[in-house]
Formats: C-alpha cells, sequence, structure tokens
C-alpha cells in the first residue's frame, strides 16, 4: 500500500490522541507532522506515554507552519477550536494538501447561520462550497471527491444516524423531535478548567449549554434535508460521569399508524443492512455506550410506545473515535481512494 | 424529646442502609428493631461498619416477626420489595403500628392499575382507602393524620416536584410532557446482579426499562391530580454511572403565550418559597446532582427555548435521601407530630 | 450556647468548601467572613450551590484583609497553600484573633526541616515555638490553649494515628517502616489543572511525587516524637478515581516475638478505648474509605504475617474531613472551650 | 497465514470477554468453539453486543465436551476457575490438542504448595512437569515447544516483570521485598456478588485477602528462580474503583552500595531493550495504569531513595490484556509458531 504522509495540528487535545492512537494501526497513513504550540518541541511519545514502542512515537511536536505542512503531509487534521481553522486551512487547501477539519467551520452551509450560533464572523465563506460533510454513511461519494470535509460534531453524529432511516422510511413527523443527548467528559475537551476536574464530574449529573448548544443547527442541517422539509430540534446535552461516549435519546411521533415495534425495527435493519458500522439491535435490546468504547460503530435500540403514540431511538456512539477522530479516519480513508475502514476493520471495542 | 421507637423491616438495601444513617442524628427515634432474613444476628455495627460508634450500632438484626415489631415499635418503616409490603403491614396497622412503606404496593389508589403495571395481584385492597402518597410537600396535613404512608418512589419524587409549579400556575400544557430521567446505580438496588457488577456500569451510559417503567402510572396519578386532567407521560429512565442521584429533564410544552424565563423562575419561586427543602434556582443555573448528595433538597432549574415553544423543567434529587430514607423520614415526623425536618435540618449535601 | 465568630480564608478549595459544609450544622460557630481574591463579591450560596437554604450562604465572599478579619472574627481558619498563612497570621494573632491553619507553615518544629522539603525560606519563625500540632486525641491539651494550631496534613493523620498504638505499645521496631498511601483526587486540590481532570484521573491510578513527598517529614517528626528515636519513614502516595479518602497500608517489623494478631489488636483497641473517632477494626476486617466518608473517624484494621514477620497496618480516613477541615474544626472546639465533637456528633459517613 | 483453530472455555468471565475481543483481530487464529455452562445456546455476538458485525459474533456458545472440543479446535483456551482446568484438560492434551490455561492450577511446579495454598488436592500431578509458566519475556522457548502453557496471574506478571532487570543485575537484595498491588475491578471477575456491585466499589479503596492471597507462591516461585534464592515477598493487593489495571508499588533494599537512579534506569533499560511490550520509562517518569490500557505492555518507572536505601519499582499492565487473555494469546502464538507480537502489534492502549 502507498505510503500517505499526514499531519496532525491540534495534538494536545482528546481528538488528537484519538487520531494519534488510531494511526498506530493504520497501514498506510504515516504520521509526519503533529502542532501543538503549547508542546511544541517534545516527543510526542514522551508527550503520550501510552505511545512508546508504536509507529508515531518519535514524532517531534512542532508550531504549525503552513509551507512546513504543504511538503510534509498529503492530509491534515485540524483538531482545532471553531474559529482558527478557518484561518489555517485556505493556504492548506491552495498547496494541493487535502483537509479534514474537525471544528464547525465548515460544517454549516449557512455562513449565517454559524454567525448567528457561533457569535463569530465567518471569514472563510468562500471555502463552504467546496466543504463536504463527512458522514461517510451519507456522503461517501462527495468525501472521495473531496478535499476539506467537515467533520461532524459528535452529538450531531449520534442523532443523524439515529434518525436517518426514521425519517427516510418515514415513520415517523420530522416536526416535534427531542433529543436528550448524554457524553462522556471528554467530548468537554481537555483543556484546564474546574468544571471538569474529576471531583466535579465524578458522582455527578448535569445538563448543560441549553436551550442553544452550538450543534443544534448542524443537526438541524442534516435532518432538514433527509426529511425534505425545514426541522426545528429540542436539543439537551447532558455531562456523564465517564471518559468517552455519547447516548442520544431521541423522542419522535409516529407518522404510520398502527406501526409496530417489528416493523420500525425491520425497516431500520434494512435501511443499513450493508454498512459496516451501524449496527441496529435485535428489537428490545437497547444500546449502551460500553458497547461501543473506542470503535466506529453506531449502535441503534428502538421502543415504541403505543400509549403514547412515540417511536423512542437510543443511538449510542464513542464520542472521540466515531464522533471526532475515527470518523475523520474514515474520511480521510474515502479521500486517498481507500476502502473506508482501512485501519479500523478489526477495531473491537474496549468493552 | 420523647422517645420513638422505630423499626425497620429490610436493613440490607440501599434504602434501608441510608435511613439507618439518618436515623443516627435523630434527637427523637430510636431504632429498636432491624430485620433481615438474610442477615439477622449480625449487629448492625458489624454489618455497617460505618455505624459503628454511632447509635444504632449495637441493634442485633432478626427475622420479621409482626407480634415482636408491634411489642417494640411505635412506628415501622418497610423498605422490602413490592407484594411484600402487602403482606406485613396489615398485622402492624391492626395492632396499632404506623407503616411508612417504601414500595410500591399502597402507592397507587386503583388497585387494577397496580395490577396492570406490577403483573401481580394486590392482596390488601381494603389498605389503599386510608394509605397516604408521602410526599410532605403536597399532603403533609394528610400524612400527619396517616397510619399508613405509602413512601413516593424515587423517579416520582423528582418529577411530581419538578412539575407541580408549572401545572398549578398554569405555565404549561399537561399534554405531550416527556420525562427523561437519569438514576445513579444504587437506585437499581443492592442485590448481587451481573448487570450493575462495578465493570458493568462505569464507563458506561445506557436507558432500560423502557416503554414501561413501573413508576410511569405513579408519576401519572399524581401529575393528573394537579392538572386536573388525565395525563400521559412519556418516561425513560437511564443508568448513570455514578452512586446516588437523580436528574429528570422535563419536555414541557408552554401553554401561556409568551412566556419569558424569568416569568416562569418567578412562578416556581413564589410556589416553593415556603418549602425548606426545594430550591428553585436562579434563573439560568441548571441543576447538578453532586449539589443534594445525600441530603432532602430537590433542586430545579429551569430552560425556556422561544425556538420550539418549550420550558425544559431540570429537577434534581439525591435518590436513596430525598428519593428513599429520607422521604420516608420526614414522613416519619409528621406522622409522629414532629416538624417536618426534624433530624434533618442541617442535613448539608456532601459535595 | 454562646455564639462564636469565625471566618475562613480559601473558601474556594475543597478544604474551605468541607468546611463551609460542616459549619451548617455547627450549633455555636457561625461563619461570618469567607475570603477568596478571585471569588470576591459572589455570596457563598451562589458560589457553592449545595449551601443554598443554609447557614453561611448569605455570607458575601471577599477579599482578605486582616483588620476587618480582627472585627469580625474570634477565630480565623486559613486554608491556604504553603507560605500564604505565614504572611496571613501573624497580624491576626497579633490582634488576639485565634488561627488554625490548614497548611504545612506551622506543622515542623524545625524551621530548617521547612526550608529542605518546601524549598523556601520560613519568614515567620518566631511563631513556630507557641504552633500546637492540631491532631487532638495527642494534643488535646496543648490546642485547647493555643493560638496557633497547625492543623496536620491528610496523609500524616491516617499514618500517625495508625502507627500510634503499634509503637506506643512496643508492638513494632521504629526502624524499616514503610508507608503505602492512596488518596481521593480532592486531596489535589482544585486548581485547574489538566493531571486533575476528569478524563485523566478516572479508570487510572498511579503514583506521584516520590521519593520526597511533602507530607514525609512531617510524619517523621510525629512518629519519631512517640517513638522516642530518630525514625525514617519509605513514604509514597497514590492517586485514586475518587473523590475523598485515604487508605494508608502501613508495614511494619514486629518487635515482640510471637505476637499474635489477637494481642496486637488487644493493644490497638485498650489504646483507642476512649476515642470517639478512631475504630479499632474487630481481628480479620479491613478499613474501606467508604465508611469513614464525609466523617472524622478514623478506622484501623490490622493483619499479621507470621511468614514475613511483619504487622500491615491499615488506616483509614476522609481527606477533607478528618484530614482537613474536620479535623481543624474540631481543633477550633477546643480551643473555644467546647468539647472536641461539638457540632460532629452524628456525623454519620454518608456510605 | 494457515488458519489455527482455537476454542474457549468460560466465556462468560472478563477474561474470556477480553480473549474473544482480540481475536477479532487476529489474522490466524479462527475462534470455532466458545463454552459456558450457564450460556449455552447463545450467539457470541447477543451474548456480548461488543461483538455484533465482528469475527466469532456468529459462534454459538455451547457445553463443554472435550470430543468436541478435540474435532474442533487445534488449541484451547481454559478461562476457567482454579480446580476445574486440571479436570478438563488432561483429555484434551491426550487428544493432541494444546491448551493455555488461565488457572492457577498448572503455575505451582510443587503440588504441595498448590494445596497449602488452595487448600484442595492437586488431581493432575501427572500434568505439572511438562507444563510451561507461560510468561513470554521469561520462558519463549519453552512455550513454543509445549503442549500445555499456565498462563501466570495477573499480579504476579505486574510483579515478575517488575523485579527481573532489579534481581538478575544484582542492583537489589532478594530479602525483605514488600509488593503493594492495586487493581481494577474486573480482577474480581464477573460473578454476581455484592461486594463488587458498582456502589459498593465506586468512590472507595481497600485492600483484601492479606496476609495470605494466592498469588503470594506464584509469585514467589518465579523470584526465587531469578534470584537464585528462596524469596519471601510481603504481598498486599487493593481494590481501585476503575475497570482495568494493575499497579505494583514493589518496595526492594538496594544491595549496591552508591546505586543512583541513573545506573538503575540504565540496567532496567538495557535488560528489557528488545522487548516489544516492556517499556521502561525515562528516568523520573512513573507509570500509570491508563497508558497501557486494553494492551499487552508492561511499563515501568522507578524511583531511588537515598535517605532510606531503596529502591521503588513501579509497574504497570492491564491485567485483564497482559494478566490473562492477551498473554495468552501470546503463548498461542509462541505455541503455534507465530511470532508473539501476531494479532497485537498495533494495540495501542485506550488512553
Amino acid at each position: 500500500m502507498k505510503s500517505i504522509n499526514v499531519g496532525l495540528v491540534g495534538i494536545s487535545g482528546y481528538a488528537g490522541m484519538e487520531l494519534a492512537r488510531l494511526l498506530t494501526a493504520h497501514p498506510a497513513m504515516r504520521l509526519t507532522l503533529a502542532c501543538s504550540r503549547a508542546e511544541a518541541g517534545k516527543r510526542l511519545g514522551d508527550f503520550y506515554p501510552f505511545l512508546r514502542h508504536l509507529p508515531g512515537a518519535d514524532v517531534v511536536i512542532s508550531v504549525f507552519d503552513a509551507d512546513e505542512a504543504a511538503k510534509k503531509c498529503d492530509l491534515v487534521f485540524m483538531a482545532v477550536p471553531a474559529g482558527t481553522a478557518m484561518r489555517l486551512a485556505p493556504p492548506l487547501l491552495e498547496a494541493g494538501v487535502r483537509v479534514v477539519d474537525f471544528s464547525a467551520d465548515f460544517r454549516l452551509r449557512d455562513a449565517a447561520v454559524y454567525e448567528d450560533w457561533y457569535g463569530a464572523p465567518h471569514t472563510c465563506r468562500e471555502a463552504l462550497p467546496r466543504a463536504v460533510y463527512g458522514l461517510p454513511e451519507l456522503y461517501a461519494a462527495e468525501i472521495s471527491r473531496a478535499e476539506l470535509v467537515a467533520n461532524p460534531g459528535c452529538y450531531p453524529t449520534s442523532v443523524i444516524l439515529g434518525l436517518y432511516a426514521a425519517l427516510r422510511n418515514d415513520l415517523v413527523e420530522a416536526d416535534g423531535i427531542i433529543v436528550d443527548s448524554k457524553s462522556g467528559a471528554s467530548g468537554a475537551g481537555r483543556k484546564a478548567a474546574v468544571p471538569t476536574l474529576f471531583c466535579e464530574v465524578s458522582d455527578n449529573f448535569r445538563a448543560y449549554g441549553i436551550p442553544r448548544h452550538r450543534h443544534t443547527p448542524e443537526m438541524e442541517q442534516e435532518v432538514s434535508r433527509m426529511a425534505g422539509v425545514d426541522v426545528r430540534l429540542q436539543f439537551t446535552p447532558h455531562l456523564v460521569p465517564m471518559n468517552r461516549g455519547i447516548l442520544s435519546t431521541i423522542y419522535t411521533n409516529i407518522k404510520k399508524p398502527g406501526l409496530t415495534l417489528e416493523e420500525a425495527h425491520d425497516a431500520f435493519a434494512r435501511t443499513w443492512e450493508a454498512s459496516p458500522w451501524v449496527r441496529v439491535l435485535p428489537a428490545g435490546s437497547l444500546p449502551e455506550t460500553r458497547y461501543v468504547r473506542g470503535s466506529m460503530f453506531c449502535d441503534i435500540g428502538l421502543a415504541l410506545d403505543k400509549r403514547t403514540g412515540r417511536l423512542v431511538i437510543l443511538s449510542a456512539i464513542d464520542n472521540l473515535c466515531r464522533g471526532a477522530a475515527g470518523q475523520a479516519l474514515a474520511n480521510a480513508n474515502l479521500m486517498c481512494g481507500l476502502p473506508v475502514e482501512t485501519g479500523m476493520e478489526h477495531l473491537a471495542p474496549l468493552a
């Protein structure tokens, strides 16, 4: 397999850490550049001791420089905050380097929506038309031709995959959907801050960021597209005292009169039968985040409540792997002409 | 203060353990009887080492005997499974012993509803009319006259208290309410079972028991009563990798056009201003389970989403204290003519 | 009971938080001053939401000022870092305010030892002779006469109490003692820092600070005193993924030939029989940190290994209550002429 | 690569679960048999939902039958309790099936030692001489010729690897070694039992099984062998509220006068330089269990205390992978003529 040189900007966060882990097992991609202003000068294997003795350990962390990146990399992963990617990506794209961006900068097709929800001007509107939303199950063809992929947010990944079969098969109303999501603490990032200290998170549970969490418009954009109408979602994220994992509990109103659990299950199963990573659980089984830990799987379970006329969809992913780094790697695989699963074929969950 | 002799049947579960803890600080109640078939013969301080050197440690656990209980106790707490309480309570009541029952046996006023949800015959229908639902904020007067109090379930406590001000002030519709609850693992009880082993719960998150969790009819009964109409709730419980605490995220549709967060908050604050234990958080603040850990507090926070027309109510309690043993003790206080807070006036949360 | 006005400097850390909790239940002490430079201006009940509706919630946090403190307080607790207390205490003492200091500044009788282990000059040597080491079981008389009490470190508290009976009864050698301690994450403080983020601590275990942790000389000072000879300890602290608690596993060489577990246990039990808080567990039982959570108890268990000739002593405390704030309160009780247990008589562990 | 058919007896425990995970990525081994009396009849992918869509998911769990195993398998892993393996292994060996046994039945060369520590007769003494202790770093040649490999215990693996370089290089005394080990809860197995429930383990820390934990003679056997003299170890295991991982803190007395940390570190580094899995950390760095989670690595760190004359060795492994299933797989690789790392070359820790 031809070697592909990749760079990673923003090595010090959890998504960067996870990508470094996944790349150790990739048969074609080679990490040739790892950037972090704060950690520049350290060997990756010293900064992340779990990498010692593994591929990539010897890379020396450096400060990002577009020219150097263009020389050393065929593709660059950008695990940087919103606002930074729109500044760093253009010179890379111009130099012919493909980019997978973890931030929200290129996810929203409408810059005005970005500016409304992120409270800052969008300074790279010209790149938006060529950015592809990187959910491989929905946009594989577009991704494989893309130069710039906007890697989806973690919550949106769980919600879009969860709702897809229900809306596509016209089982439920596009109106009145409520998404109650729960995430492990790695979703809050690796910045030193009191609210994410161990003693503040452990043995505790809370909601946050409501009613205007920034992942809302991203979900609405994609769900509207699949529903064919403008959709408004009620979205409430919560913080779970665990490292990894997202479970989204999605409340929908049944559209099809008399729909049974078995019918709903069959529609889901048919829709996803060719997908390696979306696992529709047997009727009666519910997903658990541990069963997808460290993997690309999205586990979906269903409950149908005849008393209330609702279909409750439960969708579980690993927020760092499927919700960030793994999905980015899948996108990069497609962009490089590799099978989407390359390097992750046997990524069994660490149960 | 005159000494009141109390018994506790079902000492080996988490609710029994919690009550034993709370009784150590009670100025009037004295534990004179502790029953558990499996642990009979052990000193309470040996079975629960945290009790050593504290009041109650010397009580020897015994097998329940109604006559003995009647001799030794003015009041008996029954922390036993559904189905058992309806068998044990009658002889006690007949002997003039007051009973606070932790199980569901006397919570549902309609025995047919019990039989539908619990899948077993109700064998003590004659006691239902004199059973009082033990939520002190709603039924203090009835409780103080009661011989038999049905201590509320943990989830219902958080949901009923969360919804009360919204429905009483006519802020929201009684229709279409969705309750997404999350509980610590002590809610699953202290029975040896693989699904509640540490390694099965830790770093994991999942829903369970949907769409027909047994706490649903109990919530519906009380919420219907306060709404003045028959209410159907969508209820989804989840298991959080933490010991204690419940957070209920309650989705309601705003009834009053143009309702603002401030108005909603003021209505809640006014409704609860005389209550020692229900704390309405300042607008913008959200409750966290750690802030009520080990206490009787119910913390309530609000979010109002103009985009969707919903008021989201978040309600946090400690499932073992407020959701079980502490509430039982408050009920017992009322039944014995003591102030409701007796022994728990300064029960600061263990943050 | 006459009201005693107390101040707390350093409200924003975990020890300060714990003291605020404990004071809510104290019948005589009233919090009249709470200081924190970073949080000045906030109501205590807003900064610590668990305090709402409880005594102390209305205190407004202020910047420390010695004159104000002297006016408002009979006694001041200083939960500040090493180096700060020696600067803030002198003016308070001069103004006749009693001080309980949580830091190491006044724990070591020899300033040279302080300077060696803390790597900084001791700027308040003149106060050392009148500082009393605040371990109530050992120094109750001195504490009750003291103006300045040096509240012991968390690890030393567990180790000194653990070793006391063994050395006083001449059961073990003073030489060759190894202390392997494990602490919950609150011991690392409440400063925003990556190594104490939830995801760095959770599902992880590690040692730190060896071989020269700063609590070593403090243990050696007190253990030497009780042994009557100069003692060198091997001390290794570890970080446990839990909020609270310290367990110290202490390896000692048996001095008395043929010593049995029963003899050792009896000697421990006799030594501590009058102490309300030191609980010597029955022979064969081992302490667990959960059984002392949030309390003043120190639970001690023993194992005697005939094969190796060692007595292994296990000692468990709550690092925030017994290891910091609770012990400070006990000292303050003694300094104010109150029974040592005042306000903590019924502080049952939150098991 | 030629396909090798393997069986797994004892699928329902954590070690069996871990082996099932690892086998999904093995290029040559194919799981053809999975046995569990209690779970017989279920598809492996239904019993362990994390396995769905992965190799092995379709295997139907069966009750163990030696003839069937001999027909279906080239090699059988036995993840069964002590006492069972010595009953099941002989017919397999007779039929020419190689066996890797996870239990203690064949680890101790002296059956009398087994009987003393396990309190039961050894009923298969004749197999002991041909059993090889399966620590690949020490016995690779013997393992590759073996028909029966006794897979080491989790604690012994961490301790033997930790001590090896120190004793082989004559840095420390063989006398007076103290091993203070800490393990995640998966080490306690997957049996339904109250002491390993989430609420009993979470936010708690305790020692157990002292002073006669059964892993003691196994460590002593191997450490004696490498030291060349009979060694007695003081061993204390503790339970950490985490899923996976063991950290052993090993106290040794320095033998070589004037030994420096650098010299000790160099000796360790030299000893292990050819080993893919033993990682000697840079002087000053200490191991953490998270950095080896789910991997075969054994991370070793050192601290040298001149004040006490001790070298403290810290050794971290994943108890389920390196301490059980992964090590078994490495042994099986050797027995089948494959490179020891096969299938685990890129097993990056899930940090």
